[in-house]
């Protein structure tokens, strides 16, 4: 591996997403044929103590307490952003500027309006850049796409979409602060819309291609809660739940929901896809099913396929066990760590890129101005 | 058996639904103790040999091949209308009129102005009057029922119904005339709509609640086929698939949808509902199935119940077999026709009755106006 | 129908086997098209106000109270045996020997050794007979048998089922008398193994060819049981569960278990059968599922095919409903009962016949001996 | 991280094992707070190219390429075995002798004979020792052993388990070598009874306890595969199928059954456990849901329920993401190594122990030793 170039890398953000990047990095290697070494340089977190048993904990050569400084050195050569979304923009931007590749997890920003000088910016710099909608790369999803671009599913008539969860349901849940920041507004830009519908939207987009146009419903069920930052009662801004109709450019049309008060659903992202010859179905609580039914087969036995994604000839799989052994969570974003890392050796883009992720922002933001105005918005860009 | 009260019925339509009534009627007495003997006294249709092998397979005393004298026969107590859409209105408020009871099968009318005055007939007609709604009456659905009004679900914060199809997809398949008359617009109103989601919101709205308010999307994928009773290509009128975002008058949000285009599902009727207490989810593919999460359960062994629902102490269970044995589609409607004449004994409606009726289709009529309009419409009645 | 042949039929039993015949005679006509025209003549049981108000519910023309009068009378042309299983041997005998066609309930009889005179008995008269394993008559269960016939599985390797319940974990059920005979050695033979297994038994030998031995152990978890019939405490003499290995001639290694202490399983029978090119897997809590795996299938999309057996294609499914929309447990009958008009029409027997049950008899017979003898046991006949 | 103790490791083989392993002591200390920090010291393999690789992709100080020069070394506090099973016992005998620690990959040893001395070497020198049946430690399995052991099932009537695979049907494979010793029995001792029947047994005896008596039934359908080490058609000594009856000490029944050509099955392993109380169900193929049936629910609502097995309350899982996000395979090692470190600082032995894994051979030897006698076999230890 002495061979292998280093790619130097800062973290800001030791919380969930600190995590899960910096397993990422450190298991791609063993696990993918790399040309490139990450290497942890660096985490950044503003109380230093626990930037420093963090990076104890996952091997990082050291850490930084002011995002700023970590930006302006320059023995890093990326910078991956794991803060609540607020942060998101500048450190980018930043990040760009200062000539640092941009690795940024999702949403890219609360707003389009914040997320555009983020685009011009890496677009700008020429770094290399991604955003971490790591359920693409979850194999199933991955073997979706594959058999769309393959033609499999014919014309596509109906995608329809969910992310269901049911842990805000206690109306004594506070709002803000570590762990909560996502049902804080200001910190998080929106609530299920950023964080979860943004994963469906993105695997819509990148699977079914562009949607034109849509129409949104929102709701707050719980109107205000304690803020854990100011100790006071306020008025919660973020949507609780959000529904909408859409259209897509190839004519299907699209249904997608997403709320914190689904009882009984911990994280169920669900889609399917109805084409004229196939259709397919996915949910994340067993994320290597694929349900595939295909029009072909012979019509006695004809049925869904439960389809376990677990064999070498599926997306991902032959770099780990054997057919009928699982992989988790985490291995979707090693996945997208060792695409980026595979991608930088032959000087191609990692999809999503910051420029393709502006898109799905573009979605988020009709969908919630839909909501607001009562009808039918058309996505901008 | 020879002491009970004779009901006796005319049933006017030989077809698919002529099937499930006359079975319905000729099942409901070896299983339910009831009040009243049906007595099978003659099916109407148009074409004499076929009412007279109807008559002659299913047991009826005789037949007619007009409505009209049907309906005026002195020894007919009940009229039970099985026909395509475009004529329920002007059989039921003639029967009405003529002072028999009148069953209707689904949906009322072809639109809200045609059934209003349905409404109006067998109300000032006083006669007993039921719609076959009968998915109510799946043991598992009528199960949700029970559960939801014992408050076993607490608040409701999401309601979703889906009605999945996929044998109009070809693009060869004609329109209008016998089996087909549901892709013509002028015998059936409208495509999915009427035929399918207003099944959907019929359950909805017996065990959530009334609909306020809606915004739809209506599309038609093949957009002219060939019409059987003329021979001519001609425009499709109906609507191939609907979905439509509501507002509930308990304040939770809903999510509708239907297609003929949901390549793999043949009648996929499904419901879940999401509570702050429990949540349920039902599927007409395995209609015995109750999926039900019950959060008070303990917390490391809590998960989604698959009910069979198949015990004597669950709905309509104990008239038939033996735990874990199934029923089937069929016995939706036996047991309709059994809680009608149960009812009659008793003086009670039998729900949904005309007027109860009447509210599905204002929804129907909201659905379809808001995918005109391109906003939201309220509910009116 | 008036030109169709009646066929005369007298049935011995009232209980839950009566009611299933019952209504398999009246509901047959109305869904095939018959040679013959069942005719309910007459029930038969020992009490005399049960038999009257079953006749008078299911539609008999009359009703007797010995069943050797019944055999007697010239107006029968089949009896139908639906009592307990200590009195199908005397009943079929005598039947048979006054010229009747007989249709018995299953298993044939206790033993091999009291079932053997009865096949005699039906084969020297030339009667028509059958007995009645409804579970053949499934859809999905029979699509299994065409499949296999068929050559899609190829060479089998192994055939596995089960038959698990849990109603009678309770020690204070009772045994013995009306809905309890089950539990009373005396009146049912053996406990699960005539029962249930007797089912997974005679599918097994119908799709998968003869068992040669056998290996089994039984268990009696409750030792003793309050009779009914004698209102003391006795000793339990059934098998309240049983499992065994086996050998089929084809080369196929089987499992076969049932019980009554499967604490959450109400009738669950299944089986499930490899082959070298396909495997299928069935059960009975939800019956329209047939589960199919076809190693042809493209290799990234080859997953277990969960087919909704209700298409008309699919056996016996062109004659209810359409495609999506179940049937239940007591079509089985209905299938049975028409496939023995039919049959009698072209002088066909109708599968199993007596000779055929016989088979499953002789399993059964070793399954119990081997249990006994601690040892493996050949199949005898 | 640097107080913490280093316990230093010598790993013996780099195959699917070795993989599995050296990946579990590089994962665990970022996950679980440990007492000691594993050093992954060297790897051992004959081919000095492989293991200089191997070494360098997973992070290894060094190599060897003679198991004996690293059981010398006194710089390794630890031998992990992940070789071939015939040289299990030569390499943890010496390693014990020579005062390291022992890890070593089921099954302990080919036969009960050659496992004993190697129980005695471990427990005469003193040293920490483990056997790696891994799937004890998939959450939902934890669990059940929880629940068994809270007493939540109550008495136990029915352990059944299996272990089905497909990946053999084929003649073509060839036996022996790199990759297929599984089918060579020399180096293998046996074919799914040590490989795939032994975790079932471990489980089970963990779970349900001692199993006293055994009755098995093996088969070898591919009679002759070429030999990769020999070149020549050589006999298959191996069994490909394994079933047998069992009686537990509790007085429950048991029933297992493991095969490679159950056509459809990656690696299922499945059990289901039935108590007069609740009765569970699991299967590798999704690993994280528990099946759950508690006959104390409430009767109309009471279901099998499917515990998606990833709360932070729930065995393993606080460790890892949040609710509804899963893990994988290869965590169930991730947590052996973890328990192993943990339990080192508390001087606690790591279940299963030599001593216990003693146990699940000597049922694997009886029932190997059952299928040749024909009968029923007392298990020895």
């Amino acid at each position: 591996m002495a061979q292998k170039k280093p790619l130097n890398i800062g973290v800001v953000g030791y919380g969930f997403m600190g995590r899960t990047h910096s397993n990422a990095y450190r298991q791609a290697p063993q696990f993918f044929d790399l040309p490139y070494r990450p290497v942890l340089k660096a985490i950044c977190g503003r109380n230093e103590e626990n930037a420093r048993r963090f990076a104890d904990t996952w091997g990082y050569e050291g850490y930084e307490t002011d995002w700023r400084k970590l930006v302006e050195r320059k023995d890093i050569d990326a910078i991956d952003i794991c803060t609540p979304n607020d942060s998101h923009a500048e450190i980018a931007i930043a990040a760009a500027q200062a000539g640092k590749m941009v690795l940024c997890e999702k949403p890219l920003a609360r707003t389009l309006d914040e997320a555009r000088p983020m685009v011009e910016a890496v677009e700008k710099a020429g770094v290399a850049n991604t955003v971490w909608y790591n359920y693409r790369r979850v194999p199933a999803v991955t073997l979706t796409k594959q058999l769309v671009d393959a033609g499999k599913l014919g014309k596509i008539f109906h995608y329809r979409a969910n992310f269901l969860q049911d842990w805000t349901i206690s109306a004594d849940l506070p709002q803000g602060g570590a762990g909560l920041w996502r049902l804080d507004v200001a910190a998080a830009g929106s609530g299920v819309t950023g964080d979860l519908l943004a994963h469906c939207i993105d695997t819509a987009l990148w699977i079914n291609g562009p949607i034109e146009r849509v129409c949104a419903m929102t709701e707050t069920f719980v109107k205000q809660r304690k803020h854990n930052l100011t100790g006071k009662v306020e008025p919660v801004g973020i949507d609780d739940a959000c529904a909408f109709l859409c259209r897509f450019r190839n004519g299907s049309l699209g249904l997608f929901e997403s709320t914190r008060y689904a009882r009984g659903h911990k994280a169920l992202y669900t889609f399917e896809i109805n084409g004229e010859k196939a259709s397919v179905k996915w949910d994340l609580h067993d994320l290597h099913r694929l349900q595939y039914f295909h029009h072909g087969d012979e019509s006695v036995v004809r049925g869904w396929r439960s389809i376990h994604v677990t064999d070498a000839d599926q997306p991902y799989m032959k770099h780990w066990w054997v057919p009928g052994l699982q992989i988790g969570y985490e291995h979707t974003f090693i996945h997208q760590a060792a695409d980026f890392l595979t991608n930088l050796g032959s000087g191609e883009p990692t999809s999503p890129t910051f420029r393709e992720a502006l898109e799905s922002q573009a979605v988020c933001d009709a969908v919630l101005g839909s909501a607001r105005s009562g009808g039918w918005e058309s996505v901008g860009s």
